[in-house]
């Protein structure tokens, strides 16, 4: 491979037709499972102002951005006031900023919150999309983690209504079932229970610090975490209660009293316990059963910008995370829209995919099958061959030739490595008897057959062949 | 709007669901038809290294290029090496090959050579793909012309046989006869006819100068052009030669002769007409008729890169360009790899797009068309409403509801603004007597219903429901 100068950029893939047609199978059944539900598509543009990707966000997100390079000469509008001196000192921050304008999206939400804010006027709420797009981080590259990947978004914005988490739960059960991916559930909590804690603990003013060492117990075990929450100056009254509140168990409806009477004064926990409700009666009178979605008092992800509920879904066996979601009190304010709460879930479609092809979950149809091959031996034959084609074709048989190749040996070669079902071979003899000689790669057998007719018969009545 | 801070990158768009909705038609039945054909999907980063992307194309293309910011403090690398002096006297050029080694892809065949370069060994040949991608170009954006716009293209790799040209003549029908455009023409050239006569005339060394010169003539007519020929020094004599050249009119093969007959010894021109006759052999034989293609000895874009034959189709009442493509000789030689030919079209979304919307072709039906809005006045009347929802979506009718929305009159104004055909009232006296009003959106009329099958028939019953 050393001879070719190619390569391509860390972290990215090419997508060759086999991955291609799963990645399709994949998709088409996310879009039509959110198209049941009326979300409806949107597409943003690739890239966006960078005073728009910074709005929100912060340090993490600025870091992993790729920012594109102003077009044509960018030096030439510094050329008068930028001194080459600050090159270097004052680092590559502030250059970048005169230099560079608009950045790859690294989600979509802060461009569906963009386009929401810039198309309220002519947009009837609540608005419901769906956006299947790629994004780009400049993450470091390593197994399942790639700098170029697909999100699948759902998203409602303009209605405060806990039923959106709800659906949110149908959509997910649709496109796991309709996946055949079993056994999934989805964690939930609430931003405000895990505040409404704080507070009770009279830590408030170490939210972030406390969330973010509970969001790695799942990794840590129980143990490190009490370790470290200690460490940042908890008591061990206060660890003994947050020790409780982790082992509380039980339905959802149980979690959520054994929660209240453990904290029963504090405004937030109410809040939260009183969504949480909402939730559920939502979710049965939609009909999501027991087992498919559950409390986690542990589950902190994300509480930098979710202001509500917030869920992640896994699978029981392995744990993995596929989708993830909440609430934003305020999609659009950044953008000097206010009021318009959001909700959604992002699914996960390299996992998702990872998952799919281990548990060996792809349909066997394979839409790229050909069906024939028309192998001739001379121009003659391949001019005939060429006309069969487009009748063959007009009967939606999948068929083609190799123009330009006379030797048969090379032409059932490449029927076979190519896993094409029938070989019709037009050879001189053929040719001057009018007829054909059709061979089935599977069984090896050979017959010579009159017409087209007699052809499409053998290829229709053969089963793998109605996969298509 | 002027309230928001926040605009999108010139040139760029944001795609809404109705939009989104046909564009999606046109991107289905050019799947359909490529896949048909046996082309298979292949998808490639969304920028490539600036090695890649440099390889071919030259200036023009360069300067067109979006590039990127290499990630992370982009200076450090040249603190030690580069001297803040030579800033702006050395120029952006080398500058920015100091911060950016990745750019955005400008179309679509680059990425796919170098797919081919890098995956030969595993590939069978012929390679047949399809793309449908957005590139990126630096342009001045204007009507019509984007700097984020989609391109759909399929492309041979690995066979030099003109069958594959003809192939695309019948692609190129199929997919205008889905869309229902009618009266497509494709326009043939050959890269030798145009070379050969500059080397009749003595005037090789002009080839360039002069091929872009006749390719402004659809543009400029035919006297302006002449007068430029003459201005690069073509002699009274060459003019009329090249006169008579544009002159030749008649049947594919008519206009073949004449040209073998007008230029009798050149090697080229032999050459160009002997594939042109191959090309028509095949596209005979594929039941492509007359009108579907003709020879035009004028048709001189892209010959930077293309080396035999030259195809652009275009609508024969307004002449706009539609699609355009060619063969290269040595597609992957830049990566290299050698002996690889390759032949391709690439279907301007945009304008065709553009096209169906103003003939009105895209289909009435609307999959985005919500049946039902189910209405409730109070809580109660909510939770049922939801229990419903989800018996109408079981029933695959697209349902739904506006959750915590107590006012009948709002309801109805969201159902009439989203053009949905029935409102399902739940009010109260509703849930007291076990029934539901059905209100028409379209004629108004409003009923008592008892069951939920009734609902369900008056609403299968109604045509409109069915386009779904």
């Amino acid at each position: 491979m050393s001879k070719f100068q190619t390569s391509i950029p860390r972290g990215t893939r090419d997508f060759p037709p086999e991955v291609m047609i799963k990645r399709d199978y994949l998709f088409e059944i996310l879009k039509s499972v959110f198209e049941k539900y009326s979300y409806l598509p949107l597409e943003t543009p690739a890239f966006e102002m960078l005073s728009v990707l910074e709005g929100k966000g912060g340090d993490e997100n600025e870091k992993l951005m790729f920012r594109i390079l102003n077009s044509g000469d960018f030096l030439q509008p510094l050329a008068q006031s930028y001194n080459p001196e600050n090159l270097f000192k004052n680092g590559y921050t502030e250059f970048s900023s005169l230099i560079a304008e608009k950045g790859l999206r690294y989600d979509l939400t802060i461009p569906f919150a963009r386009f929401v804010a810039m198309n309220h006027a002519t947009l009837s709420f609540p608005f419901k999309r769906y956006q299947i797009q790629p994004v780009w981080r400049a993450d470091r590259p390593q197994k399942g983690r790639y700098r170029e990947f697909y999100q699948c978004d759902i998203d409602v914005a303009g209605s405060k209504s806990l039923f959106y988490e709800a659906e949110i739960l149908v959509v997910i059960r649709n496109v796991f079932e309709m996946l055949n991916i079993k056994q999934v559930t989805t964690f939930i909590n609430h931003r405000k229970i895990l505040l409404g804690v704080t507070q009770a603990l009279g830590m408030e003013n170490k939210f972030f610090e406390i969330t973010d060492i509970i969001d790695k117990m799942n990794k840590i075990g129980m143990e490190k975490t009490l370790n470290e929450l200690s460490t940042i100056g908890m008591t061990q009254e206060n660890i003994s209660t947050i020790t409780g509140m982790f082992s509380i168990f039980g339905s959802f409806a149980e979690k959520l009293l054994t929660l209240i009477n453990l904290f029963p004064d504090n405004k937030n926990i109410s809040e939260a316990v009183s969504d949480l409700n909402m939730l559920y009666n939502y979710a049965k009178a939609m009909g999501i059963e027991e087992n498919e979605f559950q409390i986690d008092f542990t589950l902190a992800r994300g509480l930098g910008y979710y202001t509500g509920v917030v869920m992640e879904t896994k699978i029981k066996e392995d744990a993995i995370s596929i989708c993830g979601g909440g609430r934003y009190d305020d999609l659009t304010g950044v953008f000097g829209l206010t009021g318009v709460s959001g909700v959604g879930i992002s699914f996960g479609a390299e996992r998702i995919y990872d998952i799919l092809e281990e548990k060996k979950l792809f349909p066997e149809t394979d839409k790229s099958k050909v069906s024939v091959l028309i192998a001739s031996m001379d121009s003659q034959g391949e001019i005939a061959g060429v006309r069969l084609l487009a009748e063959l074709r007009k009967k939606q048989i999948r068929a083609v030739i190799l123009p330009g190749e006379s030797k048969l040996k090379k032409q059932l070669a490449y029927a076979d490595k190519n896993n094409i079902l029938f070989v019709l071979i037009l050879g001189p003899d053929e040719l001057a008897n009018n007829s054909f000689t059709l061979k089935n790669m599977t069984t090896g057998e050979q017959k010579i057959v009159g017409s087209l007719e007699e052809v499409y018969t053998n290829i229709s009545n053969n089963p793998d062949n109605l996969k298509q």
